[in-house]
């Protein structure tokens, strides 16, 4: 029964996605008597707590009531009153949780202090699935840097494109819908320079009530055209610059004159140092960041080992050519046993293509 | 009912994988008062016809029995007498069978036989698995060319080796025992000459029990090596070499003197005309063909539309390389819309690999 509620709760926690950034997405769902009285999750950034709108959403007296709970309940004040206490105060008798709070500073606070009020606690009720809805999160309030997910489709022969660079489309539409939401959930969508130059993207979510990903563009001499896209409507999207010491000032100055920020990261080899440059993003709050780069930034963001999680779309096509454009250029690795193995991988149908998920193994 | 007879009839024929050609895969069960009576498949090419096999297996008379045949019952006199006759002879009450004769010579005559005899006649009961399974027979006896299977392993971004031309293993263990047993079901393999000669493998079947495949090599200047694996042994493993008018007579004689077959294909742009040389190997009796080449063959193979069908194993791995090898080279379609499409696409997981069936589009 444990995992039918907290089942309950994550699906009740998904609703979040996209809005509940830099916060984890939570559900929370009350049972007394075996009937669920209240539901609720953190519907947005600044907003109520799950445990606050399920309790408040209670069709009866919480009190004796058990608490299902995606996320341990936090014990601090911050936006919000500390949810562990409003437990306490509405005198519930269990409180069951998927996953502890994975920052290290607070986590275990939360259910210490509901312990010592007397109330029962279950941990790690379908604490993988919790942990796998957070993985953004997770890895931000652990590491201060944001969580990179590079996605592309390909063709079963391996090419993102024809020899003569037709793309459109590679994948289904179901399948480029799919790939189009990830805008909406990430907080920022990275590009290289070569990118803007050859299609003049405009990088913002199509997708009605998402907010817009911050576009982050490596330019590390700032080769931008001052007519792109990506420069418009700085109040609709932000756009960020990511650029090194070697770019010439004045233009510097007339991007900065558009109202785009521009950022010197360290350069490696002529390049923005992609370390370096998460580092930098990571400082400023960006949380996540989909790579929607071509084969070469692809293989330098490989190489650097900014990757945490692919999104492949595999379409039931061959394209062929020994010029066709690949999904992973640069120099690659020089032996199989160096290959960069993925782990956890997820294989599903999307309409007519494979959609395969995938994580970067520890270490590489 | 039926269809759970004829699953079971559907197994028993798979068992003759790799033994039948270029006879179809049969499988027969007899079934009397609910109860399977007899069983019986067609073993080997030369012997006894599954209905043959079913019928001396019964445990009882099978007069008044029905029985369940994945193809129509024979009416030719052949290596074995028609099976028509003999259901006829024993008094069976009904005939129920997955697919009619694909050869159009003899199509729907063993059926109206055994009709016009008074039993009782069903057809189409798993028609498809049945076309399935003989897929290969059904495009020999009604085309006289082989049926060509490509199969290549690729990294998750389309590679089937690194840059330095590492390829020991992108697959697991399991992906390349299941593609090493396509050897024994299948009666040719082929190869180009560049696989010869970088590899020089003795493209043999190493299952216990199984055949060997016909070794083909495309060679159109005869560069094979005198002392390749693929000349020797002959008595185990045939090899045939396909090549042009342009290759030296004295190079023909000598490999001709080793006791392997040399045979004069037309070119096409210098080299052997793919078409052509499917229509002389059909007239050899060869009905199927593993192909196992490079990108530049599989890409050749692909233009020339000589490709039935492809088994691809992706690997959970990201190579990387511009210059890492891909599975289809050439020079590859122009736009999108030319892309070789694959239809009745079948994806599995095989150990921590994808495992893709497919075929190419009518057409294509």
């Amino acid at each position: 029964m444990d995992r039918k509620y907290m089942k309950r709760a994550l699906e009740l926690a998904e609703k979040g996605r996209g809005f509940t950034s830099p916060n984890p997405m939570v559900g929370a769902v009350i049972v007394k008597n075996g009937q669920i009285i209240g539901e609720g999750y953190h519907e947005k950034f600044g907003e109520a707590h799950a445990e606050v709108n399920a309790i408040s959403s209670a069709t009866e007296s919480v009190e004796g009531a058990t608490i299902y709970v995606t996320l341990e309940p936090c014990s601090h004040y911050g936006k919000t009153p500390p949810c562990s206490n409003l437990i306490i105060d509405k005198k519930l008798k269990k409180v069951v949780v998927a996953a502890t709070d994975p920052n290290p500073l607070v986590s275990g606070r939360g259910l210490e202090r509901i312990r010592k009020a007397g109330i029962d606690v279950v941990e790690g009720v379908l604490e993988a699935e919790s942990n796998k809805l957070n993985e953004v999160f997770n890895k931000f309030i652990t590491t201060q840097t944001p969580f990179v997910l590079m996605k592309y489709a390909m063709s079963l022969d391996g090419k993102i494109a024809t020899h003569t660079g037709d793309s459109k489309w590679i994948s289904s539409e179901e399948s480029r819908e799919h790939a189009h939401h990830l805008r909406g959930y990430l907080s920022g969508i990275m590009v290289g320079i070569g990118t803007v130059l050859k299609d003049d993207p405009q990088l913002t979510c199509r997708v009605p009530g998402y907010p817009n990903p911050v576009r982050i563009v490596l330019d590390s001499q700032l080769r931008v055209p001052l007519d792109s896209k990506i420069l418009k409507d700085q109040d609709e999207a932000k756009t960020l610059i990511l650029t090194t010491e070697h770019a010439s000032l004045s233009m510097r100055r007339e991007i900065e004159q558009i109202g785009v920020e521009v950022l010197t990261v360290p350069e490696q080899d002529g390049k923005v140092d992609l370390e370096k440059a998460l580092e930098i993003l990571g400082g400023k709050g960006i949380d996540s960041i989909l790579l929607e780069g071509g084969g070469t930034l692809n293989a330098a963001a490989l190489e650097a080992g900014i990757i945490d999680k692919v999104n492949i779309y595999v379409a039931p096509k061959i394209i062929g050519g020994e010029e066709a454009i690949s999904p992973v250029m640069g120099r690659g690795v020089e032996t199989m046993k160096e290959a960069y193995g993925l782990s956890d991988m997820q294989v599903t149908k999307m309409s007519e293509d494979i959609f395969v998920e995938g994580y970067l193994r520890e270490g590489q």
